[in-house]
């Protein structure tokens, strides 16, 4: 029953998916005699939270009494002012007389005060329900809260033996049309985009997300020399102002004005080779993007991996066996599955 | 109905995998309204076909007549001496007044003729039954049939990002314990398994059937130089006579009858830099080896391959991303999926 309601708490919060962030994706659900009878997420950073909307909900659908009702949220009820009064006080007020949440949350200004404020109003208080798929839903807000810095999936595509590209320099499309789809709609849940410049040049992407519901995510560039060419898609193509330029501050001031009047750019400083990266991503977090999908290539992608700022590998693999660049033997995936930590896939030569 | 009897008969013809080769894998029942009278197998290259089996084992059940009873067997009953009589003869002295089968023998001695015999019978055949499986379980049979080459699947366990190796010329465990289980148990199902003199080198495996029940495969080793150690466990223990090593006809012949004395040793001709793969691979197939499991790293794997040798990849994937060879990422599989033609893995660093 407790685990029940809170996967549908936790249903609501991925709707704030996209929207929410830096704040946490929270879900909530009022119950009367095991009937839903409120529901509420958390919509929009800035917007009232998850058991407001839900206890609003319940009002709204004719139970203005609620001291028979349990709240199931997926996150400890704030007990704080931020942009919004704390969820406690309201909790308190509505005289609910059962809160069950699944995880606490980190976060300094929280971190168990709201748990300790509900109990010492004699509410009872059950936590730790679907602790894992709540664990999972906010993990970037987590990584965030931890670090300071975004959560970085790096995706990419290669052949089942390594190669993400066919020709090095140019553009390849490694991988099929039902994968460029996934990608498409895998954006609309992230904050942001981020490529390097090579990919910039190379395959000149619009980092939109295409045909499909969904808003688009803001788009980084990682361009050290400010190579991405002004007549690109991402910053001519640039009306919802989502394009951000990480640059060094080394780059000519007047050459830096030229592309500020079109996208945003930020400077950072030099560390050996490459940008500060640690900078870029914290000035990141800061401006609230803490989901990042890193769509680089190689290059980028393993200075990130090397400085663990990478959380997760999302990796497609194209039924392809690249013997050289001459020779690529194209097959059909007949079998694929888990065996033990590693995966087997069973390709048959075309 | 067809479908369940034809599907059992597959089941039946497993069963003679390892064995049977270079004749196909073969499985028939009998059924009498509707009820498995009879079952057999081809279990042995040499021994009794299925048809016969099935009809034995019906009879030994008490089942003497079998005027009202259905055949139904995975390919075409022969029509030929071969090492046993026809079994077309056998059904129609039986009077089986129906048969059922799941795929044609393309082997030119039958090639329709077990058909047209038993229709001018007088006997209802019905042919088509679960063709896809039919084919896939003697895919290596209609291959050698079709080109006189043994069919071979290249097995190679790697890094997410392509490195079959940590350290170039070393030994590397790539994958964990259960997918070495796991080619273990696969080893028992091919007539052969199959190495290039590096990895007899670097590795020494022994190439068994470990811990498991199944018999061990024969044990190729590719090596045109004749490099592998005489105390290499491929020719040190060899009691079961099963290591054949293919080499150059320009080896010394002092030194080929050193070998001789411990194990099996085949020449072939030398084409360019390679020995003729073609020649070798052939006199394999003649061998009654017609379905290989290629453990070699990639060395000899990308020459079989652009030889076109190759019909299947098994390619075990660790969840290791291998940035450099001093920069190992250990992951876990998180979640992993076919999309459309390609495959994801959702990769979680620790």
């Amino acid at each position: 029953m407790m685990n029940f309601m809170i996967k549908r708490a936790l249903e609501l919060a991925r709707r704030g998916q996209g929207y929410a962030h830096p704040n946490p994706l929270v879900g909530a659900v009022i119950v009367i005699n095991e009937d839903i009878v409120g529901r509420g997420w958390h919509k929009k950073f800035g917007g009232a939270h998850a058991e407001i909307e839900a206890i609003r909900d319940a009002k709204k659908n004719g139970y203005d009494n609620l001291k028979n009702a349990e709240l199931y949220v997926t996150l400890e009820p704030c007990s704080h002012f931020g942009k919004t009064p704390p969820c406690t006080s309201a909790i308190i007020a509505e005289k609910i007389p059962k809160v069950i949440y699944a995880i606490d949350d980190p976060n300094p200004l929280v971190a168990g005060k709201g748990k300790k404020i509900l109990e010492e109003a004699g509410i009872e208080v059950v936590t730790g329900i679907c602790r894992d798929e709540a664990i999972e839903l906010n993990k970037s807000y987590l990584h965030f809260i931890e670090t300071g810095l975004p959560y970085i999936t790096w995706k990419i595509a290669m052949t089942i033996d390594g190669s993400a590209t066919f020709e090095k320099g140019k553009r390849s499309e490694i991988t099929g049309s039902e994968s460029r789809d996934f990608t498409d709609r895998l954006r609309a849940k992230y904050d942001a985009v981020m490529i390097g410049a090579e990919t910039a040049v190379i395959d000149n992407p619009g980092l939109r997300v295409r045909n499909k519901r969904g808003r688009d995510p803001k788009r980084i560039v990682i361009d050290s020399q400010l190579r991405t060419p002004l007549d690109s898609r991402l910053i001519a193509e640039n009306s919802g102002q989502n394009t951000i330029i990480i640059t060094s501050k080394n780059i000519d001031s007047l050459r830096l004005e030229e592309y500020r009047k079109k996208v945003e750019v930020i400077v950072v400083s030099d560390r050996g080779e490459h940008l500060d990266l640690n900078e870029a991503m914290r000035m990141m977090a800061e401006k609230g993007i803490i989901e990042i999908l890193l769509e680089s290539g190689g290059t980028l992608g393993k200075v990130m991996l090397s400085s663990n700022f990478i959380s997760e590998i999302l990796v497609f693999h194209a039924p392809i066996f690249l013997n050289s660049e001459a020779e690529k033997f194209n097959g059909k995936i007949a079998f694929c599955k888990k065996i033990g930590e590693d995966h087997l896939m069973r390709i048959k030569l075309k």
